[in-house]
Order: structure tokens, then C-alpha cells, then sequence
């Protein structure tokens, strides 16, 4: 099995300018370290705590930076949607496309996106367990696309917090896919801050490290040169000056878990 | 403080005759005991289990029937809207809308259903903490649509199974807005048959009792002739045939609830 | 079937002439309104969250104040046990005994508290599921007592919280013995403040509504005179002066219920 | 930080012979690489779902062969004990103490345990957030004993079941005392075989991996010759002969971990 593929990048699209030099920057730093690395960020936030919020560029600037940042800085690139009709727009400029958890269930968007034939990260709902995934599954199957990622991104505990339960990777597995683990999501404080989603940053590396150590085939995760000053998921995205000395642990654990 | 209203029909839309008869039947029996009825029945079924469970007829042709139904019958009508461009169409024909609790959190369809200035219900998230309902309410605010209906449809509780805390209602009535109880729903057992969805119909009366007693402004209920050949929902739909029973000991918690 | 017992009193024995007084006042009150009446106080608070906090008068004391309850104001009295050997002891001073949740799993107390031949009350442990006090139900028929009432008292949902489940009143129910909902344990914050358990008196009143609505034997509860000063259990005890009102309306919900 | 100690044995001691055995089997394996290692059986199973479940040989028996285990073969011994009376008494014998999940609220036992002096390991409740442990470890502090570990081993998810939140070595570490992971009753289906309490074994590797990858102290684990004709907790246990090639990962893991 090969070394797990890194999903990254800031939360939203702020700027092309921003966009490109994350890019390059986490490219860079995969290269050295061997890592296959993917582009992620979302050109709209659409669901929100609160229509105050911020919401991103928007689709179609949003599309052409991604596109830019695949060309300039030789990257896949990887973004959300939420309407079945974004899937096939979408598809004309990135190299795979994104479920949000709470859409997971949503069938018209599933089957759009399959559709589109690109490889499509499906997070697992935080309502959903682990063997229910294959519904998602099935989805795809029927369409006759293949290239299904499962992501874990933490389950509903409670209110206002998240688990992330390790034996769900062990469980997706089962149906034959990648799968994926949203380290920086799954950290998230649903509804912890009033008007938007609080966080825990110091989880972030530790949990990455237990779901690498179970065994996971790429891990998401927001990341950004200014977190606290993010426009979204401040608090539970990593640095990016911390992301180098976290990839060189977690790539001593992969290794160890993926060697025979 | 005013009965309760009942919400209810069968949950999918299955034909124009089915629809005004199971209409007329419930409307007549609310007439008899003085509670307000809305139609409730969906057009489509759009976050099901899996691509080969029955969608239901269609958007154009479901609108009309439920047009009809509120001409022929003179009842309200509500249905559940799926894509934000939906809302605008769907209000031309209803006289309220329900948005589906795994999409309570998508901002561009409630903002589009708020635009209406039609009644909207919507459903708590069953990842929603009860207070984490205001970034609901802001939105619905922020559109200056005041016609909003918070609705518990169960929290999720584990794997494969949901709770209903009695608690959400008085969280939720701090907002202001009528609160609902989703009877039927709440019983679900998600995941729990494979490709469809489980229940358990003998706890929807006892939970619809248990929400009275705490306070609720209306009851939802799905119901059908034949809940066992329904093509959705069936093992937690109620029997038409034991509504009116169940309504009439409904009434006697309610009364000696509201009275001051 | 018939109307609820009530077994209330003050979470922790504080002294002779308190339990009498409050004894007194709560019987008078129940023979008014024709309900059932045990008196329950601990002589010992054995699972406290610190050891700062007040344990009671002790064993012997109180069990001697216990038993001039009984005969002084002419009610039949119950008291918590938390090691097999006071079962035997216990059983000398009072008329019924109780299991704490967090114990209802040591078998040597249940044997015990089952030996004494007294009516037993066990609370299913948060952490149990309503089916799971089969083993409970199993033990107590081994020892030949079939004086078992079963409570709920909430189940852990998260962390620092309890949510109460009302299909546990159904599923408890199937093994056909008397089910109690403890209506003010059931709101307890579990560690919510610092060194002592927290609670939510507020919500008593409702839930204590939608157990009976659900339908059950009897109701649990704490009550005090002054629970913003009582030395246990203060944010989730009831007010002794508010009691009467609440329990005028549990009646009526409960006499509805009941009514064939 | 030095490499994890192994708490590992048989779940309930069978016989001499076989405790013996078994504990000189793991500390040859130990030795070998390098893991400091400590016997754990237990003379007594208190909390059986069933009176008919197995209970072990009673606690005089128990500690003599605890005692022979720690001469003969010359490693240290724990065993849990369920009544405050039983600490004085079995610190005769072990070397370490260990308070069930269930009990670790009951004062009177913690106090009970941390007057011996020994080191005890309190397992954290099923229903407790790791933030609770704060009372256990104020209640050892008082008691002047600082010879605390805390341990890890599931928590309540929903009905007949536990999900270990890998957060909690990181919550419970802040109160400056070992942890420990307790891998096998982690994977426990609580309830989930009628009678006993069913398991799934295929876990246990994976999630010790991931509490390692977080950072942990000590790793408890129960082991057996023959799990599937165990008296107790068969279905979760570790066959021994599995035992060499799991610790051999697990140092790997763990090394990385804790080098700086």
C-alpha cells in the first residue's frame, strides 16, 4: 500500500494571489517529503452558520482560480459543490470534486456528481455510520463510477461536539475504496462559537496521527498562513508554518502501518 | 395558547386520487375535532437511502396534485423543497414549505425559501444541538420572513438510531416561533434495513403524547392507508385508520397542557 | 391501572426534624390529591463528585430517622444502599430500597438488596440500554423477589449531559414490572460544575409531564424547601412550595393517560 | 518518555496453573523487547450482565495465586477490587490496585484504594468526559497517595455501544498522571449477547495503534490461550500466540511517538 496522499488548503478561496502561493508552497514541501499532494479549497461556504459569514469568491471566479492554481503550480485540484447542476461546471476546471458531509444523502447530487466520471471525496455525514456509507457506495456503482473516496470527518456526540469513532475506517474500508480522514474538520465545534463553528487546532495532529496509525490512504486538512485571521474555520485549521514538522511524523507512522 | 395543528398526509406523493382522498379522510376527522389540518405529501424523496428507492412523481406533476388537493379539498397544503431554485416554483402551488432536516444548514436554500414570504418549516438537523436553531432563525430574520415553524425530528444517538429530547422544545420556543414535533420521523431507525430505511410506528403515538405534554404548537405525522405497502417510510407511518383515536386522546393532553 | 406513586423527599437526610416536617408536608399533600406517597432521603451521598461535598448523616443515624418517618408521620420510606452488606441492615429501618445507576450492574447488591424480600428500586445506569435491564430483571427473579420497580433516570448523551429517552418507559415496561421516570436526576448536568453535579430544575416539570404521558407507575423526585441551599442536588431539586401545582397537573395527564 | 508498560492477563483468574503460565509466557515476551510488563487477572467478575455468568474463584483464592504469580515469576500484579473493604485486604498480595469503570464515582472505594498507598489504575467511566476525572484525581490528591493512573477504556455512543474518543489521553494527560489505554474492553458490545457482553476482537490492534500514535503511558490489554472458550469476555480478549507480533508494531509506533 502507498504512502498516504495529502488533500490541502485554506478553507476558502480568498485570492488567486493566496491561492497560488499555498499551492506552491505545500507542493513544495510534499515534494521534498514524498507525498502525492492535492489542492482543496472551496470557492463558497454554503452551509454556514449564519448569512453573515463569509462565503468565498463564488463559483465562477472561484473555478477559473482553481483551474489557474492546477496549471501555474502543476497541482490536481479538488473542490466542493452543493447543487447537482455545479457538478458538471465544476468538473470543466478541477480534477476532483467534493460531497459535503451534510449532502451525503442528498441523491440527485451524488449521481451528478458521479456523472461527471471524476474521482469524488464523499464525507460521511456526521449523522451517518460507518457501514451506512454504502449507500454511497451502490450510488456510484450504479452510475458506473469508480473513483469514490470515503471520508471520515467526526459523528454527531452528543450536541456541539464531534467523535471521530477510529473503527470507521476500519469499517469503509470493507467496501473497497480509499479512505480519507478530515483531520481539521473533525476537530470542529459544531455551534460552539454563536454565529459560526469554534474549533480545537491542538486535536488536529494527534487525531491525524491515531487515524494514520489505524490506517487511512489520504488525510484533509485546511490549512492556512494565517488561521486566526481566516475568514472560516479559524480555529481548527492548521499553520502553515507548522505543516512540515506534522508531515514528517505522520510519515514515520504511515510507513510503519503500510509496511508489511 | 391555541390546539395543536396537525401536519400530515402519506409521505410521498403516489397519485392525484390518493392524494384527495387521504386528504378529504383527515380533513373530515379534523373538522369533527376541531384541529387545523395541513396536507402534507412530497413530490420527490430526495435523500434516500439509495438510487433505487421510489422518488415519488415528480416536481411538475406533484405540485399540481397538491394544488388540486388544496382547491378540491380546501385544505393548506405543505411540501419539502430540495434545491434553492425550487422554492420559488413550489410557492406558486403550496401554502407553506418544509425544508428536509439534513439541509437545515444550507444557507442558499433557506434563504430562498425565506424569500417566499410563504410559512416555512423547517427541521432541526439531526446533528443540531436545539439552540444552535438560531442561526436558523437569524436567517430567517435577516430575509424579513417572520412565518417560521422550528421542527424536532429526533437528534442522532449512536449508530442506526435517534432520540428525541424532550428538552429541544422549550429550547427552542425561546426563539419565538411555533415548534413542531415530527412523530413519525423520530421513530426512524436510520440505515437500519439495508437499502431503506427502518422504524418503529407502536413509539410515534406514546412520543406525540410525551411532546404535547411538554408543549408544541403542531404535530407532523405521515400516514397512510397501507403504511406496509407504502413505497417510503412505511414501518413508521401511522395507519389512517388509527388517527382518529389517536388524535382524540391527543387533544385531552394537549387541552390540559394549554389551559392556563 | 392506576394513578402514580410519588416517592419524593429531600435528596440527603440533613436532620430528624427536617425529614419529619417535609414527610408531613408531602403526605398531606398526596392525601389531598390521592396519589400514593413514599418518603425517599440518602443517609449516605456515596458517589459524590468530590470528597468536599456533603455525604449526609450516616448509616445509622439515619436509618433511625428513617424509621421515625415511617412511624411518626405514618409513610412508607425508601432509602439508596451502596455496599451488600447494608442491604440486610437497611432492611430493618425502611419499606422499600434503591439501587443507584451507577451501581445497577454489581451483582453482589442486587442479590442482596433482592434477599431482603423488600420492594427494590433500581435505577438503570446511564450508561445501560432499557432492554439491557433484562439482566437486572433476570437476577432479581433468581433470587425469588418479584418486587422490582425499574427507573429511568437519563442516559449519557455526549459529554456533561443526559438526554431521557421515552421509548425506555416501553421498552422497560415489556418485562412487566412498575417503571419510575426520576424526574429530577434526569436533568442533572453530570460534572457541570467543577467539584458538584449541575442541573436544569426547569426542565423537571416537563419531563415529569412526558413520562406520564408515555405512561408509567411512578414518579421520582427530589424535592426541598430550599434547594438553593440544600447541601446536595440543589440546581435539580423541586421546590417543596411548587410541588402541589405540579402535581395537579401530572394528575390530570396521568388520569387521561390511564383511562381505558 | 519511556516506552509503554503492558497491563495484560487473563480477564478472570481460571486456576493457578494457567495464570502462572500465561504471566510467565508475556514476561519472557516482554523482556525479549524491552516493554515493562505487570500481571492483571481478576479474582472476582462483579458486574456480570448475569448472575449466571461466570464470577472466578473467589477473592481469597485469587490473591494466593496473585501472589504466587508475583514470586514465581517474578513480575508485578494488579487485580480490581469492587467494596472499599477488599483494598486493605488485596494489598496485601498485589502490587497495584485497579477500580472498575462502573465504581470509579464511589468515594468511599477510591478513598479506600489510595489509603494502601499502592499505585492505582481508575478506569474512567463509561460516563464520564475526561475532564470529570478531575474529581478521582482531587479525591487521591486528598488522600495523599500520587500513585494515579487513569485509564481509557470506551465511552457510552448511543445503546450497546462505545466509541473511544482519542481526545481523552490528551484531556486527561493535563492532570499530570499516566494513562492508560484499556484496548480490549474498548471494543466491547455492551449487552450486545443477551446474557454477556459481546466484543469485537479485530479492533483491539487498530485502536491500541491509534492510542499509541496519540501518546499514552501504559496499554492494558486482556490475553488469553483460548479467548473463544473463555469464561468471560471472550469475544473481546487477544490470543496470546497474536500477542508477540501486535507489541512488536506497537513499539515501533510508540517509539516515534515519544522520541523527541
Amino acid at each position: 500500500r502507498d504512502r498516504f496522499t495529502l488533500i490541502a488548503g485554506p478553507c476558502a478561496i480568498e485570492s488567486e494571489e493566496m491561492s497560488l502561493r499555498v499551492a506552491k508552497k505545500i507542493k513544495e514541501m510534499c515534494e521534498r517529503l514524498g507525498i502525492n499532494y492535492i489542492f482543496k479549497s472551496s470557492y463558497d461556504k454554503a452551509n454556514r452558520s449564519s448569512v453573515f459569514s463569509a462565503r468565498g469568491v463564488g463559483m465562477e471566479k472561484g473555478l477559473k482560480i482553481l483551474k489557474k492554481v492546477r496549471e501555474e503550480v502543476g497541482v490536481p485540484v479538488i473542490t466542493d459543490i452543493h447543487e447537482p447542476w455545479q457538478a458538471e461546471e465544476a468538473a470543466k476546471f478541477v480534477d476532483m470534486l467534493q460531497i459535503p458531509a451534510f449532502l451525503c444523502r442528498q441523491t440527485d447530487l451524488i449521481v451528478a456528481a458521479a456523472k461527471t466520471g471524476l474521482p469524488v471525496n464523499v464525507k460521511k455525514g456526521q449523522f451517518l455510520a460507518p457501514w451506512d456509507a454504502k449507500n454511497i457506495v451502490t450510488k456510484f456503482k450504479e452510475m458506473g463510477n469508480d473513483n469514490l473516496l470515503l471520508c471520515e470527518r467526526g459523528t454527531t456526540f452528543g450536541y456541539n461536539n464531534f467523535v471521530v469513532d477510529m473503527r470507521s475506517f476500519l469499517e469503509m474500508r470493507e467496501f473497497g475504496y480509499p479512505i480519507v480522514f478530515d483531520a481539521t474538520h473533525s476537530v470542529q465545534i459544531p455551534g460552539g462559537q454563536g454565529t459560526s463553528t469554534g474549533g480545537n487546532r491542538e486535536y488536529v495532529f494527534p487525531l491525524m496521527r491515531a487515524a494514520l496509525a489505524v490506517g487511512v490512504d489520504a488525510i484533509f486538512a485546511e490549512v492556512h498562513e494565517d488561521p486566526d485571521n481566516a475568514p472560516c474555520d479559524g480555529p481548527n485549521m492548521l499553520k502553515l508554518e507548522d505543516l512540515e514538522e506534522i508531515l514528517l511524523k505522520a510519515i514515520e507512522i504511515d510507513d510503519i502501518v503500510k509496511k508489511s
